[in-house]
């Protein structure tokens, strides 16, 4: 297992029992987000949208119009904060205080740095892709240069990194569960995908691809 | 129709014919979602966490611990932005570049202000209790007077929000959908409930309550 190097700011500071201190556990919480949530500074005070990203190796790639004003401000360096939560569940507590949510959650901190090359920005365009839409990149038509100078890609190392989870029954009073009044317990939340739904404007019928009629992730 | 007032911070700067301009449509973005991303400011640097909520009429609640250094500071009436989004599904574009998500999304900047009167305060505490697991407040134990100074309660104002949807298949260019090469669509993502997962301390078997078994959202 290697141990995540936390800073203050990536320390978790409540719930110490769910931090897992692992970079393996933050891959798994990253490789199974299709969003992410991007925080940061605008005229002194904070903005946070959702937008893709996508992982390769200690890296995280953020995309997103040239065009739009957070990504022009989050790549001219100034630092960023970037959350991946994927809720797993609804835990019904025996009191109302014990309610909470399963849930697995990674945050970022970090400067994000613009990719200019263009070879480096195919390959992290390429990342970006695979991520939301794995196959697609040797399936559709890739991006012709213009399109890749419409869209700005982020990186955003990994090092200022912290991963936490929550899993399981409620963490109840004892006087309640001795009580043994009321049910208590887990409602599962699940994601997913429905039956794929062509495009209208396809000419020729055609059968849905194998890398989105059978994608798992 | 009443049409959110937009500021130049929650004016939707992309993609305008996305932006829906509608309190109802922010009100079933709200009421729809589950957690939120809450960003703050800490130490000149964004930070963002999920977090639950509950809205009650054009307030949003926010919780968290009281010993929670994020809800310290977003407490003391510093500027937040909470975000919600729901992912509706993926878009497969005949081009990677117009791979896409279907989505509804809400976004509100304001000063959270810390709920302090008992009263109001438990108020609050119900619509986030009711937010999570509608139906939780009548079944299960209420908090103490201990539990509700253990928990911080924010309220923020939904005056400056804005609610941005994509919806439908993919924006292709002209030449892709004319070339006819490849099949095109959405893959709709949905999120469902799994079986009840009863806690192990429950002493008598007891059914699962009407509004975990049959909870719809």
């Amino acid at each position: 297992m290697t141990t995540l190097s936390p800073t203050p700011r990536s320390t978790v500071h409540r719930g110490k029992n769910r931090a897992v201190a692992d970079r393996e556990a933050l891959y798994r919480v990253l490789d199974a987000g299709l969003i992410c949530h991007l925080a940061f500074v605008a005229n002194d005070a904070p903005v946070v949208i959702p937008t893709g990203y996508g992982r390769d190796g200690d890296t995280l790639y953020v995309h997103g119009s040239t065009g739009a004003r957070s990504l022009r401000i989050a790549a001219a360096g100034v630092e960023v904060c970037v959350n991946v939560t994927l809720l797993d569940g609804v835990v019904y507590g025996r009191s109302v205080f014990h309610n909470s949510v399963n849930y697995r959650s990674a945050v970022i901190h970090g400067r994000a740095m613009e990719i200019t090359d263009p070879a480096a920005k195919l390959r992290g365009l390429r990342v970006l892709t695979e991520h939301l839409a794995p196959g697609s990149w040797d399936y559709a038509r890739e991006p012709s240069a213009k399109e890749v100078a419409k869209t700005a890609v982020l990186a955003l190392d990994l090092d200022e990194s912290a991963v936490k989870i929550r899993s399981g029954p409620p963490g109840d009073e004892e006087s309640d569960v001795e009580a043994d009044a009321v049910w208590a317990g887990v409602l599962p939340l699940r994601q997913e995908w429905g039956a794929p739904e062509p495009c209208p404007l396809i000419g020729t019928p055609r059968a849905v691809p194998r890398h989105v009629a059978q994608r798992s992730r």
